[in-house]
């Protein structure tokens, strides 16, 4: 994406590690800059993308099949990559998603068996963009599961797999910001949010 | 599938050839021979498929990209094979589908722009399976038409295409007949309806 006149950012990390809190003050720092900027999120993010979140979201655990749900989350980020993030690119905006193709790498290339080079053959395939900026916020699993049930959020689904899974993903998303040196930086979530987010703005001041 | 003891059989067509009746008609013949049959068609055939299903096919006809129109007909497709095709083809049962990959071969990979390629790999990766058998019933695209439209059916947003898509998707279909020789069976669906479904049963008996 490095020929996009916008900066593509996105934030990803276990459930209730304060993702989605730091990567909407980034993007209201930002404009505050007098930036333009479109904070975004998935699954969803677009009309269509937000359907087919719910269709993904809500309901049984075992309502779909791994391969399946893999490919409705990757129809779910073609459209919001279509209709929402690259139009807005283009126009030489700066795009904040609060997740992104990493967490399909996690939560449906590990989580729920061995999937991870269907969902990365998958990626290349039908995707094929990756964002310019990772932010990856690491949290204690159990603080993050106590924090994510606190919020009683529609993505119930998936935080009912418990803590065990909230281990393996943090492992996952560590091993993901040593295996894309160039664009994740690792953040400590276990800070005030006020450190983690100047933390994210130092980075981003070192990257732009 | 030869693997499985059932047998798995597909009808395809432009729409209005007459394949959705010949596929019930040679279900309910089956069944009077004390057969185990299950008859299903596609996008559905599930639950979740129908769900998808839903998604795909109304709104407006730009509501989705190819792209994205594939992957949802793919997660559609691995659903409805997880939980309809394979369970009754691993009991023994004969499955009738209405529709199945020749489709989306046809109708996203030809139809929407020289998407054939992608279409083919996401089917390797994600599905992997061929019917035993295919009927492709071939009818005079401006005859279909005026049978698919004189139904008011839901398939509307594909229907509005119209007769220049038709005459594509029949060349399409004659094409995908010589493809894949060993499992596709040319019908003739310009016949009687009593007379296509005696060409239909007599490939049947020669092939089983």
């Amino acid at each position: 994406m490095t020929q996009s006149p916008g900066l593509f950012i996105s934030f990803e990390g276990i459930d209730g590690s304060g993702k989605s809190t730091q990567s909407r003050r980034l993007a209201e720092h930002l404009q505050a800059q007098g930036q333009q900027v479109v904070h975004t999120r998935e699954p969803g993010g677009s009309t269509g993308a937000e359907e087919i979140r719910a269709l993904v979201l809500q309901g049984d655990p075992d309502r779909w099949s791994p391969e399946t749900e893999i490919l409705l989350f990757t129809a779910a980020r073609r459209d919001h990559l279509e209709r929402t993030i690259q139009p807005a690119l283009a126009a030489g905006k700066t795009v904040i998603c609060d997740r992104f193709a990493d967490s399909t790498r996690m939560y449906q290339g590990v989580s729920r068996g061995d999937l991870r080079a269907v969902v990365d053959q998958l990626h290349d395939l039908m995707i094929g963009v990756e964002p310019d900026l990772t932010f990856i916020v690491d949290m204690d699993p159990a603080t993050g599961l106590a924090r994510a049930k606190s919020r009683h959020g529609v993505e119930e689904r998936f935080e009912d797999f418990g803590t065990d899974l909230q281990e393996k993903m943090r492992a996952g998303f560590l091993q993901l910001a040593h295996e894309y040196p160039e664009r994740c930086r690792l953040i400590d979530g276990a800070q005030s949010p006020d450190a983690v987010a100047a933390d994210i703005l130092a980075v981003l001041a070192e990257r732009t």
